[in-house]
């Protein structure tokens, strides 16, 4: 795809820093439609080293041509851009009641209007200033289109903040001492961003609707990732320095008490060094670790490894590596540039021999994102030449991306964890995770995850109550990866025995959806539509409530700023399943509706249509509702998922009274042969006649013959 | 003095961005005398706004000739200095058990080694990451010297925190799995710097110990502030919509209740517009300003004015300065942009007709700190040239600069109040406040301001508490500015009666030490040494603590990080007074004594000697202890200030056992008649001839006839 890019009018203007009356006025953007829907546009001299190339995007064109043509934004038109002082800087307007989503993964809130992010790869520390694991620079608006500033800089985003004196529709001015409505933070027609680099590359995706441009979005970057069948099964972090053994009984405590188990993670202390690492089993531990892994997979456990990229002198690359090393140590590690094909084919020989070649599964990436104070500092210097600041803004995803070539090769899905990325991840099978363990706040960035072609896990480690256990387990079964991460803790599902058998349901139900749960992720790399999508991504959603005025104080509020209301805490997973988890104290929560008829999903029973409705509290169920016509393929409550070809009773949930039809994919769950067409997809359809319901369903893609059989339709909804 | 500054070998490297095995190496500074332990160093090419530029600094090379000659500190020739990808990056190395103070205003510690910090001019938010109202980009170490980043950029400071492939002094790699000591922040031998710009001007400045640094930064910036003799009373901020008649009755309640009152602030509301300004009086609330303010000096009551340097279309001179002010508007006023003299020239005649030919007699400069949000973004421009950072970095040095100027050609002195500052300011007599309203972390804010060259006030406005109110009121009367500012709240001094005996006696205190006081800022201004000392400052201090290991915790604690015990909830105020001060809930607390004897001020008793003594907390007093042989001169308890000429009673009162000696300092207090030595200064003397204390004092300057009389001498220590 990458050849069918024009580049063209190269369009900057370097500012005259004399001194003159009006400041240097800026220049329009000239834009080109690289795909469908797509347009790109470059101001000055943009980067080499951006986050679309580094993740070697390779646009899904028909997938974008089916989407269709639009016409480009109108209002972007309007858009300015200049190089001035060492900085790009970039604005394009807002229109009244216009919302901006998006801007990397924010952990407070969904709507970013009103906000300024310092896009920065960093731990999320709780501080809502724009560093964040995936500060990924792009926004998609309510009126139709999005923008992606594709940069591997620190670049400030004021998102409809900054009032200009030459605004076309500026706010009025208020006396603050006559006027009690005056306002902290007036209307602000315009985002505007700075770049701190000699250029940008900026593109524009249209849309019919904002999750339309969020398609556009995922497709152009190569279509959401797929993961493979048993990455959505339930997945067990083990204690740090548990052995092969103790790695062995407790996958078979699982078992025995019946609680699902897919894929385990060893944590550090697989290793013979770590923080920083040799890479190479320590030979205590894990003696035999080929042994050990092919025991597992008997047992259809996969196995994925805890790692930081930062190389110790006890590993045996490491002599070979250090000349391709930076300038600065992460705990005394060193830190391999993977610019340079040196690093690059050490890590792969060392990783396909250590692990690979054995039947590890995957890694998780840590410590690829922060703190500041461990990671390399701004002054840092790498072999390849690559600043410290564009190092920092693509490590996670440029390990992310090589690391998937491995597995790629052997023609074998990986799936993964990642603390740090950037655009152009969709395809890439990672899942982000933190330390920051704010369980509203895990469930507002899952919500946002759905706008930037990222996947987001709000693991369990560990509560204080049963009933957060219970709470933090019911989300994490509704998320990308349902992880327990026992590494410092110890934890079971069952550590909590007030609350044990609610935990196995929430699994087991977990394991029951995996047939609509994988077709959902299908429809990510398809249609580019996230199997996380936040309420704004929804059809019929709509949420508008007037900012609330606060009250003043001296020094607690001293502007006295308004707060906006929104809802973060609830979100659908793929089409039909609205899921509203529960926090810790909760005796009941409210849940917005969106237009049209809504059923419980545990009885099928009518709960509302498009409106607020209040949900009791139950320790037994997360709430979770269904669309009119909902339709949820599901498998018996298995503890690993099929293996290819294994035979699975499918019974087809139907919900409401409305006719419907829906897909249900599948293909052998662990390869690459889907992008050929390897895939089955069946069309399940309901019609409604004289207020009879009826199911079927035909064949629409058989390039893969799917162990799904023995059909049998359920209407929920009496 | 800007002439002897001679500039000297530019020494700079823009690095190869090609493909090498080696990151291009760095060069070493090339530095200059140029002035007796101050030297100046250039990298690369400088920007020609700085700090220093801003502040027109005038060193006091007399007073920097007589600390003497010292050789430059020779760790500091390790120093490397380059440029590249469009940022100037210095490294300073660092010694084992080498500390290091300074770097801005900072909040949550003292030490700063092992900190990052992008220093910054915002308000303090609670994050402690550098930005701050005065981010200084100096730092002082108790090895002997001080290093000054003169730059208007966002600068980010590594202050050991980095560990270099190549550091002389590398940690050990060690194995977390199997090393309990395993250190999430292995020793850094430097400090690194990352100056966003083509290039910088680096001053170090040497001496015996910290305090000597500090005192050549201060001197080669002229000198610290001695302000007006009525600044150092005390001073209340009346509701903002308050009339004349009420201010007037307020300042008649605190004379007749017994309470002294130097200066009175008025809020927004005296103005006609407020947020954006007219810098014009409102007709209604003050129909007559000139006879208000002087009736009011009449009664010894100085008035300052809030204001923020942002400009109302309703102001007078609107249509003239709107040329001269930047692109972007906060809360819709414009910014004048003071880079051009009509800007400077339109403020200087508004001021000088509205507020200084009428009497006021200062300033108190809101919102020129951030926050983001409201201040002018990042890409903001500005007639003049000036980028939109540096204005940041210097626009509320600039404002004090500017106002200073204004009052000093009326050869009048004048004490107000800022939001932001940066290096250059020890001159200016203003002081930093907020509204962040941490009691404890104000303390600490107070000792840092010791080391960078600017006052910070501990105000009180409001407090839940009886107690936390007495707590608050005791502290800021040991502050360069005691102050309650009651423009939301409307407290009073006596607003909880539990307290008001109390809270009296602390603010009457505040005026019998007047002498010592100002004694102290004189000695600010004549030797450089700040009126408010950190312990790191102090003679004979020191406290070493290790590093205390903390409990790993998954979720809150997954790196078992080490916090650094220091103490920052005490200091002194001169050269004899330690202030200790306590917080609400305190039932006691520690205070560490410097090497020597101590007493109780308020009874004589000794308490210690270089050890850590336990005080319990009452209610009537604050902690305050004085070191052996101090001398401390009083004056009785009046309610303002002595008025030039005015003849006091003075009380001499003498600590411990020690003979010593010690200046009192005094002036007409209003004018600047003192820099050309109108100013009269006594030492004072006392002996301890076989156990028999005898004082005495004689005059080592007579350029001006002191109103301080009838010298009696109190010996406290029985």
């Amino acid at each position: 795809m990458r050849h069918i890019i024009v580049n063209f009018l190269l369009i900057f203007l370097f500012s005259s820093s004399g001194f003159s009356q009006h400041p240097p006025s800026s220049a329009r953007i000239e834009w080109k439609e690289i795909a469908p829907g797509v347009w790109k546009g470059i101001v000055g001299t943009p980067d080499q080293i951006t986050p679309l190339s580094i993740a070697e995007i390779k646009p899904r064109v028909e997938a974008l041509t089916s989407l269709g043509n639009l016409p480009f934004p109108a209002q972007l038109n309007e858009g300015a851009a200049e190089v001035y002082d060492h900085s790009t800087n970039l604005r394009f307007p807002l229109r009244r009641g216009e919302e901006i989503y998006g801007l990397g993964l924010q952990f407070k809130s969904v709507k970013q209007r009103g906000t300024i992010k310092q896009l920065r790869v960093d731990h999320y520390g709780g501080a809502d200033n724009g560093r964040t694991h995936a500060p990924i620079p792009f926004y998609v608006t309510d009126n139709g289109y999005g923008v992606l500033i594709n940069t591997a800089r620190y670049l400030t985003v004021y998102a409809g903040t900054g009032v200009r004196k030459d605004s076309n529709d500026p706010p009025p001015e208020m006396n603050r001492n006559t006027q009690p409505d005056w306002n902290p933070q007036p209307y602000s027609d315009a985002v505007e961003i700075a770049i701190p680099g000699p250029g940008v590359e900026v593109y524009v995706f249209a849309g019919k609707n904002a999750m339309e441009v969020v398609q556009r979005y995922n497709l152009y970057c190569g279509g959401g990732t797929l993961p493979p069948k048993w990455g959505l099964g339930f997945t067990h972090r083990t204690p740090t320095l548990y052995s092969d053994q103790e790695v062995m009984n407790e996958v078979e405590q699982f078992q025995t008490n019946g609680y699902p188990l897919n894929f385990v993670g060893l944590e550090p202390g697989w290793q013979s060094h770590a923080y920083p690492n040799t890479f190479v089993w320590d030979s205590t531990r894990f003696p035999h670790p080929d042994q050990f892994v092919s025991e597992l997979l008997k047992r259809h456990i996969r196995i994925n490894l805890w790692i930081n990229p930062y190389i110790s002198k006890y590993s045996p690359i490491y002599k070979e590596i250090t000349p391709y090393t930076g300038s600065h140590t992460v705990w005394v590690g060193e830190v391999p540039d993977f610019f340079t094909p040196q690093a690059r084919q050490l890590y792969k020989q060392l990783f396909t021999a250590q692990h690979l070649d054995i039947g590890v599964s995957g890694f998780k990436v840590d410590e690829v994102d922060g703190y500041d104070s461990w990671l390399w500092p701004d002054v840092a210097k790498f072999p390849s030449g690559t600043s410290a600041e564009q190092m920092r803004q693509v490590y996670g995803l440029q390990f992310q991306k090589m690391t998937y070539d491995w597995f790629r090769e052997k023609n074998e899905r990986t799936y993964g964890l990642v603390r740090a990325s950037n655009a152009g991840a969709s395809p890439l099978p990672f899942v982000l995770y933190n330390d920051y363990y704010n369980h509203r706040d895990f469930i507002t960035a899952l919500c946002n995850s759905s706008f930037i072609g990222v996947l987001w896990t709000p693991e369990a480690r560990s509560s204080k109550t049963a009933e957060e256990w219970l709470r933090r387990m019911q989300a994490v079964c509704f998320s990308p990866m349902a992880m327990l991460n026992a590494w410092a803790d110890g934890t079971k599902p069952w550590s909590f025995p007030e609350v044990e058998k609610q935990v196995k349901d929430v699994m087991l139900l977990r394991m029951q959806i995996l047939p609509y749960l994988y077709t959902t992720f299908a429809q990510y790399y398809l249609d580019g539509k996230p199997p996380i999508r936040a309420m704004p991504l929804v059809e019929g959603f709509s949420y508008t409530a007037k900012a609330e005025k606060t009250q003043l104080h001296s020094s607690d509020n001293p502007y006295a700023t308004a707060v906006v209301p929104e809802v973060k805490d609830q979100f659908m997973l793929g089409d039909y399943l609205l899921v509203a988890p529960l926090f810790a104290g909760d005796t009941a929560r409210k849940v917005v509706l969106p237009q049209g008829r809504w059923y419980d999903f545990y009885t099928g029973d009518y709960v509302g249509d498009g409106e607020i409705i209040e949900v009791p509290a139950s320790l037994d169920h997360i709430p979770l509702f269904v669309r009119d016509g909902g339709i949820i393929p599901m498998m018996p409550p298995l503890l690993y998922v099929p293996e290819n070809g294994e035979k699975v009773a499918l019974t087809l949930r139907h919900y409401g009274e409305a006719g419907s039809s829906a897909y249900l994919y599948d293909d052998d769950g662990t390869s690459f042969n889907y992008e050929n067409g390897d895939y089955s997809l069946v069309k399940l359809t309901v019609t409604n006649e004289a207020g009879k319901l009826k199911g079927s369903y035909s064949t629409v893609n058989a390039g893969y013959e799917s162990g799904y059989r023995y059909f049998s339709w359920e209407f929920m909804t009496k």
